[in-house]
């Protein structure tokens, strides 16, 4: 209910105000439930949750504090908020996100009574911050995640299959407690190591072939995000020396993430050592991105950003150098601003080598 | 190639027409790529691919037959996109989907100059269709699934947390050879079994409690969907009788799976059985849906859908039983329709009685 009491300082600004949560993971943070069809927050009256007979039940038990409204078979869902939107005599409806489809349908069925918005940004004003509540859950995610590495430094041996690594990271994970992968598990061995999102094949790790491994456990819906890089047998001078200037720049990147830090700022601290080493055009993506519900969300770190990191997000640093023919190294831990330092909630397993 | 042909055929009924894709999935369907920002398929001139630089080479490699443009950093995506329909000379573009922000924004750059319409549902009729390929990666995904269950079956013991029974299942797919996971596994014991997405948590199950184990296997991007309702211990006369009827529902519904016939007769089919036995209002969703690249796509199953079966379609077949306080049972298989009888994907594993 805070956070429904929060999204109302923002989202409100005079009487008649109205709010509609479409997005599952918005209408997730603000309920606690998943499997809603959507969510309707008047200024007056009771919040309250849509939802299909398939969940009705569900929610009827889980989304404490709010009115569940089951959709019956052949009902109209925008339909039915519409009318209740009369009945809570909302004049200004802000919504989170919608189709254009859904949108041109809600706004004909208001015939122009109720004046629509789309606000997507205000959830995430919220959502970014993570509260103490949440920053436990997502500790405990980025250490299944740590765990889930350990194993694959264990694991990783010329003659084993990419998927056969993952398989053994995601039930190291599972066996700690973990609800899930964050997203798909990356295991890019060789050439396709210079694809930031090489995926995970068949293919078998050779000796002497980059293998980037870029993981997540999910722990009570909140996720971790974590890479590193390795060589199965021994690296080569090459590999060392890219791999050290990669490493270097995310310890710097690190070391400038405060509150109150220009996203824009913590990325060219990376991007500069990666420039110095005469390796920028290889480094294609941003620095880093924020983790939560979801795997990206705000505040993004990138040369392009206008964020400011504050309190409570929690967010990448997951600098790289993609050779395409070559490999591709990255390194990506999850941390968290807060007052002092921040937190790495993944973290350890900098080694460019396997075990042996 | 064939499909974009498809597409042009259905999509386009005159001259200067374009399609622009957006959906992720739709994008990998006619691409065959994942990680691209956009498609335009014009009806004169190169299919053309956008794609951001982190994904940039990867796509070079693997997008065959599309030119491939790049995003560059700072660049408006929906603005490049604007003058490439100009350059074409598209007069109608057709969308397959869009947020209203995008939409609104695409369409204040074309200036009136082009036509702007979306056509979701002119991708579903191809991909709900499947090819001889497709259906092989589907039947493998199946076999994956199955495998998962046979674990199921075996590591279902009282005592056994829900979450270490869904880390053996996607072990064991994994070691199959499997891509991932459908979607998140559902391990649902005791009285959280009446929840049709009663998802997998941190509790043991108990002897004689019922256990709903949804899974799915991804191979090569392609799903698959398979359910079985058991019993950790000795199953109650009461669990029987109802497990009976909703695996009698399933039979009944299959046997009706065949070209031409009508979704809501199949639905029907299975609906009686269970309205017959006097649980109908616990039977609280559709029979089925269509299964491909996602786990959740047409047709529909329902008493509603008016939708039609066609070879190549692939569809679940999920009657269920919810009883909130006591337990749910729900038995589903992935199956295609073919030419004679309809082929079950996932199969076997029918009994309530987990292994002794």
């Amino acid at each position: 209910m805070n956070r429904i009491n929060a999204l109302k300082q923002i989202a409100f600004e005079q009487k008649d105000c109205g709010f509609l949560v479409f997005n599952e993971y918005n209408m997730l943070y603000f309920t606690g439930c998943q499997g809603l069809a959507c969510v309707l927050i008047p200024e007056k009256g009771n919040n309250t949750v849509y939802v299909y007979n398939v969940n009705y039940e569900q929610a009827k038990g889980e989304a404490k504090g709010f009115e569940v409204e089951l959709v019956k078979r052949g009902e109209n869902l925008i339909e039915k908020i519409a009318k209740q939107i009369k009945a809570f005599n909302i004049r200004k409806l802000a919504v989170d996100a919608l189709s254009h489809e859904n949108y041109r349908n809600l706004a004909r069925k208001l015939r122009g009574e109720t004046r629509l918005k789309i606000k997507g940004n205000l959830v995430w004003e919220l959502r970014k911050v993570k509260d103490e509540k949440e920053l436990e859950l997502m500790r405990k995610a980025g250490e299944l995640t740590t765990e889930g590495m350990r194993v694959a430094y264990e694991v990783i041996k010329p003659g084993v299959k990419e998927f056969e690594v993952a398989g053994e990271i995601e039930y190291a994970m599972r066996k700690c407690g973990c609800w899930g992968t964050a997203f798909e598990t990356i295991v890019a061995s060789g050439v396709r190591s210079a694809f930031p999102h090489g995926g995970c094949t068949e293919k078998a790790i050779r000796s002497g072939e980059l293998v980037v491994v870029d993981i997540g456990a999910t722990y009570h819906h909140y996720r971790s995000d974590m890479t590193r890089t390795l060589v199965a047998g021994k690296p080569s001078e090459k590999q060392k020396k890219i791999y050290d200037i990669v490493r270097l720049a995310q310890e710097q990147a690190y070391q400038t993430v405060k509150p109150k830090a220009k996203a824009g700022k913590i990325d060219a601290a990376a991007r500069k050592i990666i420039e110095d080493a005469g390796y920028e055009e290889y480094f294609v993506h941003g620095l880093g991105h924020g983790v939560g519900l979801e795997v990206h969300e705000p505040p993004t770190l990138s040369p392009e950003s206008k964020d400011k990191l504050m309190i409570g997000n929690v967010v990448t640093i997951e600098p790289g150098i993609y050779l395409v023919g070559f490999g591709g190294f990255r390194v990506e831990d999850t941390v968290a601003v807060r007052k002092g330092k921040a937190e790495k909630f993944t973290n350890g397993f900098y080694s460019l080598e396997a075990e042996k």
